[in-house]
């Protein structure tokens, strides 16, 4: 990272907390690490993102509904779901430092550092003995490669180890009061699970023929490690996911459908096309036959923000397995090769995931400006979120230019014509300028300021965030013309 | 509970579960228990309830803003809070059925069962001998007290009982994965202390002035004993809580404000005044000098839904002593009495705090209607949800009269043009009778028809779902037609 890219993040991450957008879980307390609280501009932010997708995805689509699955599951689920058994990160101790690390991120970090120094036949060979040594779970190999390559702690400097483990990156706890019916289970690592456990239940209640899709928005938790880089890793995040539901061997047309779909759910925001690309992956997870990432370009550079994946019907059919119940979709449409129904057949899943609070951070950091308004006369700047109007937090202030000769009475009375309709803020201290500012840095949109000529005529003056340009309207068109702008028509 | 609201109630979860409102979590797995899931219709509806609540809470109110505070937080928080030493219920297990009951619990029942006998007095005393015990967490005295009532277990009709124990509600779990820094945290078990613990970030970042509230809705976590009635009391379940900071001295006119003003909000959706009631606290909390539920009454009588509690500055003080920082408030606001600013104080704090899926079945209960529709020629009854249009999941549902004569592309022309503002469905499997049941049975409040008429004047015939009656109107004027309805100014 540049200095440079370094330090808009930085400032980013202070606008953030100075401005009411993040802030860090139980600061008093000094902080829970990787856990943070949405503020009130940073939960009206994140509402108004969740919004969006939802809307585009559930409100938009005829054939896909939401649910809302509880974080708590039956724990056989995660060892249908491959959790239990394979959701972990080999885990080594250094033991004069006590501090622990990921195995293959110390042999990543080597095979980094033989390459910067040329010895990139080396570094190819390490990289094929790690990949096989993870790929048959060989943890001893693990441990013989790093004291082979002499891998010291960067904290005490010695290559004093411990053998590998296998970290579960689940959280576990105890449900039930009654002595022997108590219960370890799991804060759910994803929200896909309580999708697939309901479909059947939902396709059912819901009438729906596939293809359909079933979305949801939800927490989930992993005990991550190395937990970092503010809200881009946590260890309680939200999801934003959507699992479609489609005929075996139509996959890969869905697949596609939904890669350009989604991108496009990202560029309809205004975001520059080039902040955006594609990541193919080429090492598959077990459950999928072809994934994508949309990734972003981030100070730190580009970044997975939403996953879509092909995952197959592995997940119906080991939910089959395990829960013993029958997991298949009836078919009734005409197969024009057989000219019979299609019949019985467990579907195949399209999943797309996005990370909600990577998009909450991405939209921040893609709407951060530091301005130069300087002119020859006097040094002048602003921060400014330039948020699209639909997700901008608050989408109205409202200013009495004084506080007297009826000016707040006569804004307050503009702003219960409006409230209903918008999230708005009154403000009366400090000056006009003053005013924009703080607005200008949370992303309003719109500044609606009252005067004396306003009390005349019904006129008031409105301040464009984007361009600083006012204009004198009536008080009365102030609805449609704020609701032009906020809708989310502009985006969907 | 007599057989006919028994029959009520149980009707109205199995309408939940196959009209897509309500899922047991985990079902296909034999479920998990006091763990629900919402489905297709359940996700908005209760989505919706929550939009009423936040605008009302925090839209419609210049003076409270809204946060998203994490699940996850700093332990020590439950210290201060009274959690960790004093959320806890006693609880006794039978030796020979291994079964574990709440010891109060099983005095309770005692007592109830000494006043059906006429044994008044004797009741009388027993009440008093276990609030005694209780009060002085005189746990041996609440043993000898079953012992000497020979209360016994109903599964193994013993009255072989272990000691009786201090049981913890709060769920907890191991976080971080760096071995010397693993930590015991919990599952927060109210909303409330994340605002806490919040204040002064928001009411600095946020310029707020006394008085203020913050509002937030979330997850909250109970390892509930005896966890029963569906969705009324689960082990994971959501709140809506206000925290309103107020002057000290002013709480009381504070309180009986917001009591009102909460149960204002109840009865705005039409609700019959008499199925709602205060109910008083006698018994307080360690921390409130006044509280009041508002009781709705269920099936199964009336049972709490929202609580408004005067929590005076306890939590804030205990925070205070606990993280060793300052959690004053500045007041500048001059006392009139002494001509000098308020100054320094620790806020005294009004909560409103209602239980989402409380008001989610609620709502489902109140809106439910078996409507006998028999006329002398014939039997007829349908399961209509009167739901207020406002929180209805689906607003409208579009018809074309026929599959064929390209109704169904006048039908989609006409749902492409009300999709983005409203939340539709469109069917054209059945007769349109069998149509309108479906949409009676979830709650949309319009049917619209497309016929061939529709073709040659662009005309629809709308259904009412409480009316039954229909009307024949423009296509064009649906958007304004439903638009009023559904309005969030006809409940704000």
């Amino acid at each position: 990272m540049s200095t440079q890219t370094d330090d808009l993040f930085k400032n980013v991450i202070s606008h953030a907390k100075e401005y009411g957008f993040v802030f860090q879980s139980s600061e008093i307390y000094d902080g829970l690490s990787a856990v943070y609280d949405y503020g009130q501009n940073g939960s009206e932010l994140k509402n108004n993102i969740k919004t969006y997708w939802w809307k585009a995805m559930v409100q938009m689509n005829e054939n896909i509904v939401g649910i809302d699955s509880a974080i708590f599951m039956h724990p056989t689920i995660w060892k249908a779901s491959g959790h239990v058994d394979g959701f972990s990160d080999p885990m080594i101790d250094n033991k004069d430092s006590k501090k622990r690390y990921r195995a293959d991120q110390l042999l990543e970090d080597r095979i980094a550092q033989l390459d910067e120094e040329g010895k990139t036949s080396e570094a190819e060979e390490l990289q094929i003995e790690m990949d096989n040594a993870l790929k048959a779970e060989n943890l001893p190999r693990l441990r013989e490669l790093i004291i082979e390559q002499n891998i010291k702690c960067p904290v005490s400097g010695t290559a004093n180890w411990t053998d590998v483990r296998q970290f579960n990156l689940m959280f576990s706890t105890q449900v039930g009061a009654i002595a022997d019916e108590s219960d370890t289970i799991y804060l759910r690592p994803e929200t896909a699970q309580g999708i697939f456990v309901n479909y059947l239940n939902v396709q059912k209640s819901g009438r729906m023929k596939i293809p359909f899709g079933i979305a949801q928005i939800g927490k989930a938790f992993r005990n991550e490690v190395i937990a970092r880089q503010f809200i881009i890793r946590m260890r309680e995040f939200e999801q934003m996911e959507m699992q479609f539901f489609v005929r075996p061997g139509t996959q890969r047309e869905w697949f596609d459908k939904w890669k350009q779909t989604r991108l496009n759910w990202h560029l309809a925001l205004g975001t520059a096309p080039e902040k955006y690309r594609y990541h193919e992956h080429t090492k598959l997870a077990h459950y999928a036959d072809a994934a994508f990432d949309i990734e972003y370009n981030f100070p730190f550079g580009f970044k997975e923000v939403e996953g879509i994946h092909s995952r197959t019907d592995f997940d119906l059919s080991q939910h089959e397995k395990f829960s013993r119940k029958k997991m298949q979709y009836f078919d009734p449409e005409v197969d024009p090769e057989t000219g019979k129904p299609y019949g019985n057949y467990i579907p195949y899943v399209i999943e797309t995931s996005i990370g909600l609070d990577r998009m909450f951070l991405l939209t921040l950091i893609n709407a951060y400006e530091e301005e130069d308004l300087s002119t020859e006369e006097k040094q002048d700047s602003r921060t400014v979120l330039r948020l699209h109007p639909a997700l901008a937090p608050v989408k109205a202030a409202i200013f009495p230019l004084t506080k007297k000769d009826g000016l707040p009475e006569k804004a307050r009375e503009i702003m219960d014509k409006l409230k209903l309709n918008f999230n708005l803020q009154y403000e009366e201290k400090d000056a006009i300028g003053k005013r924009y500012r703080r607005q200008d840095a949370i992303g309003t949109p719109f500044c609606i300021t009252v005067d004396h000529q306003s009390l005349e005529d019904n006129t008031v003056t409105i301040r464009h965030r984007d361009t600083m340009e006012q204009e004198r309207v009536n008080a009365d068109d102030l609805e449609r013309i704020i609701g032009d702008l906020v809708s989310w028509k502009n985006v969907l």
